[in-house]
């Protein structure tokens, strides 16, 4: 069967591999859509992210959505044909982390196409894929594109948790890609009152506003956009900080009223930081990473028509197209989420 | 001018009242209209609830919207003509409470018709009303009918943020009155993904089920309707409990998982509790009372078009009608939220 | 080898047992001392508690310190000969609530000593017991005694941080039996600036103040003593409820504060409660059961002799003398802590 | 009366100053002890610190005790001849922060001796002070250089109930001056289970150990110290960065916990920090801003004995010597905490 193999940066190939043999707790999938997620293309572009770099081929791809095929004799929660939404997150479930519930920051983590570890985990870009049934969530009712929406959607929910109740709160919003639209929605679904988004791309910016943004601010053509929220130390609850760029997150801060908090979200390298301004408004700088029971639940949310993640799904392509994928999902001025279609239902 | 004033149990009269003076921060309001609730409830049929006497007439009413008529020479927020929300929440400020930022536990609060205090606090069921500028939300958009709803509404915002982040969570509501209908709104903004409710009455669960809950149980056709629930040590993340009474909780604690949280909403007398099930599921059974800042962020809330409590308000009788209001409010066969016209805009 | 076991109320027996096998991850111990705890005593005089009740014999015991003789052969951190501090705390670490880390609602929990499951979980009380190693914590430098205190330290560690923050909060703790006292050493430790206890017993109500309340009030001679803590709506911060008695909960309730915390270790049958007085003050009443990770933080804190709790160990007896031991243990006029001496060093 | 006022940096000198006159909630005070703090330091040495500039002479100091001379009409809770601990946060009450409890970021604050707004507020470094009687908490049984001690201890216990509950936790203190020192002691006293000091001074260091740490490390002798507590993801839960130095923070991060809670109280300027690790780490970076609440919290504690501030007062110099006293609180390698002394008792 055939998978995206990304062998170094700007070497990405369509190889063939071969098929895994399921176990008694496993499903045997065939893929529907998987998005291009943000650190698929640092590793298209730049071979990694920081102090992680590829170091063997790997399967690439985090974000789909896959019909079952075949079930294990011990799975009793699925049954063949379903539509699901697969989770990359696969804990070991024994280690300390594990056993405290902090399964996200698991010990033996094998999320999908990390190259984090060495051996570096392998994706789920791949025709057919073998999983446990723990992973799979039911999508019935959900197209094949919104049940792979299902893995970015977990990271700002989870992010969501992360801030406490956020009912009436003021929310600012930086960074528009893919993570930061859908951030927009949790925060809406979470309550907020107010939802105020900046980015450097109009195109994002009318996303963020056809979702729910009561205003958006492009930090390009408006560079002091944000300076009348910092009257009486500031005017937002809330931060999501989706960009992973200095520039906006110090811009956040001074809008940010004390005891406010920050969520960070976009992954960067070193950033320096106004550590006078964190001190003196007691900010609350909160790290967001991946998820895990955060999953389900933003499926489930879909499925009641509680969050609307079509909006977002810019581009589809064929599998044969994938590079063309990762070069739309690399322009923000044209895509927001680009998925690339492995087989139809 | 004419205002509602209770006497005695069953002894409710129009009488003849005078107005009062504004100050410089103050506003003179003509009032539009205003919904009969639980406790106004509990005047009229019993003089009062719990410890609670009536010991002297006292106006009643608390939930109300109102028009600015004129504003002192220190309003800067509000201007003639305009509808608000008027909240009957008036803390002093300066007591160690409110200096805490727990206003709605002020030793000094002056709550719209409240006998809790004495000489009693008297209510916003008149004709014109002279309130702190403060007081007044800006209801632009919103009917007069929602713009009363606004006290009710906060009283469940407040409630809900007592309970912490909701995104995701297994909700159960018991009682189906207006705050619990509201309840279902307030959790399903907070971003609850189940939402469970039960009452003795039809006609509040199919308002119960128009406005989001995802099932409903009538306890009297289904008495054990609650039993599946308790397998594995519970279902159940939260549970509002606003029919106060005993039974409603007694079936609750038994639905809720180990660490559920109990928002006690409804007032009620002593009641005999299942201590060994709270302290083994190590269940969180928190009190909710008023609100404070709720109230603006409901009035927002409804403006925005994020909460609707149109479906709640199912019966509107003219001033002169004033009783019939209680006694339609106190059939919750026929009736959810009963609100009284003061004045039309 | 001997055991006690409790065949029925009142039939306390010292039974020859066999003894148990262990495996690779398996630690042999050889008892030291053992504590009769007040759920020893409720299956003594009662046959069990609330909805528990023995219905077959059981080992009793479940706070006992133990000398390692022999270990598995995958046990690194433990030594022969060396005296630890065994946590009757054994949860699958598969089940649902396990992998969320909330290890104290195991669905599959074998507690030892424990009727609540059938068959019942059998206990320490025994001259020999097979342990998990994760089980034995090191209490190299305490004394059998103290060693075998560090269950019920646990117990109130656990309260404790359910509590949240505690650094200069005002403590009220109604019952100054093992646990009450364990909970004023624990407030202290957690930074509590003020803690008055009550109870019946002037003998109990001592050891209260050896161990550092600030002020003691036997409600038999001062049933009144309180009351002035209810001015201004109450005056402490949190209430280690550890009587078990409505009466004791009730007076606390009314000398907490508004959102004063009550944490429920006392097990007791249904109570009947002011719940006017919980919604109105917005009372947060906190089941507290069991431990998991505080076991081993009690021996360090014991260790490191930042908790010291000698003053609670009032008598010990030779396992010869069990019976008595209990009997002793049931009369708080004269008894804190009575231990069981299984052998000596 | 004479007064410690800069003029500019290192422009150091005692001045005559009028005094002030008292109103019936004020009391009139005689000066005991004052203790230099690093803000002192940093407008003797830079005039300033970050983006805080002196733009006119000021009186210094804000860490006071003092003895009662007079009390106003309305003021009932001291008498003169009493000594006092004074504290320097005078915050409005009635703007929206105050309202909301968070007196520490007061829009109109008028702490003792800031350059933050002008004109400056000056300090209490004089031989007589006007305060509110609110301000004064009665330090019976103290030291007068004790009682000056309860503003730093006020700080760091500020930051201690940021971090939540603390029972059990293992924390990592990077910076012993007095900050760091005082951390060490409000760790331990909510219940720390292991404390971990780092400092560039041994001086500083041995006092650390002398206060309750349980490990101090030289990060010049034995710069990679922290570094085996980097793996498996980290050992500490909570970090008190009391040093205001990007190493020492960065160090910290490496051997935090995932979750780890870092409380910022060293101030400084711009840091560049490891976002990645922050996120994938999903770290809590806090900053933590003076106090309120806590002042009189601090004096408490100190007055039962369940924290012990003495060690830390190195020096004591009298009033004409204040600018030795600034020399010596530069040194780390020689003083800790150093005091002028204004008048005895």
């Amino acid at each position: 069967m055939k998978a995206i193999v990304i062998h170094a940066a700007h070497d990405l190939r369509i190889d063939e591999v071969s098929a895994e043999r399921p176990g008694p707790r496993d499903v045997s999938l065939r893929l529907a859509n998987g998005g291009v997620c943000g650190s698929d293309l640092h590793y298209y572009h730049d071979g990694g992210f920081g102090p992680v770099k590829l170091r063997e081929p790997m399967i690439l791809g985090h974000e789909v959505s896959a019909y079952v095929e075949d079930i294990g004799a011990g799975v009793k929660t699925l049954k063949p044909g379903q539509l699901v939404s697969v989770s990359p997150s696969r804990p070991c479930g024994s280690c300390s982390y594990c056993q405290e519930g902090q399964r996200n920051h698991c010990l033996n983590m094998r999320f999908y196409g990390s190259a984090i570890p060495f051996p570096h985990i392998q994706g789920a870009f791949r025709e057919r894929l073998v999983a446990l049934a723990d992973q799979c969530i039911p999508a019935d009712g959900l197209t094949p594109g919104e049940a792979a929406m299902a893995e970015p959607l977990a990271v700002v929910l989870h992010a969501t948790r992360r801030a406490g109740q956020m009912v009436g709160k003021k929310v600012l919003v930086t960074g528009c890609g893919p993570i930061g639209v859908l951030a927009i929605l949790a925060a809406r679904r979470a309550g907020a009152a107010e939802i105020v988004a900046t980015d450097l791309s109009d195109y994002t910016l009318a996303i963020a506003r056809a979702v729910g943004a009561d205003r958006t601010i492009n930090m390009v053509s408006a560079p002091d956009g944000l300076a009348d929220y910092g009257a009486d130390k500031g005017h937002f609850d809330i931060l999501y900080e989706c960009s992973g760029a200095a520039p906006a997150l110090i811009s956040g801060i001074g809008a940010l009223r004390p005891r406010g908090i920050i969520l960070q979200l976009g992954l960067g390298g070193d950033m320096s930081l106004p550590m006078q301004a964190i001190t003196s408004k007691e900010l609350d700088l909160r790290g967001s990473f991946r998820f895990h029971e955060e999953f389900a639940v933003g499926v489930e949310l879909m499925r009641k028509g509680l969050i609307d993640v079509k909006p977002l799904i810019s581009h589809t392509v064929p599998l044969e197209a994938a590079e063309e994928a990762f070069t739309l999902a690399s322009d923000r001025s044209v895509a927001m989420k680009t998925q690339i279609v492995f087989s139809g239902a």
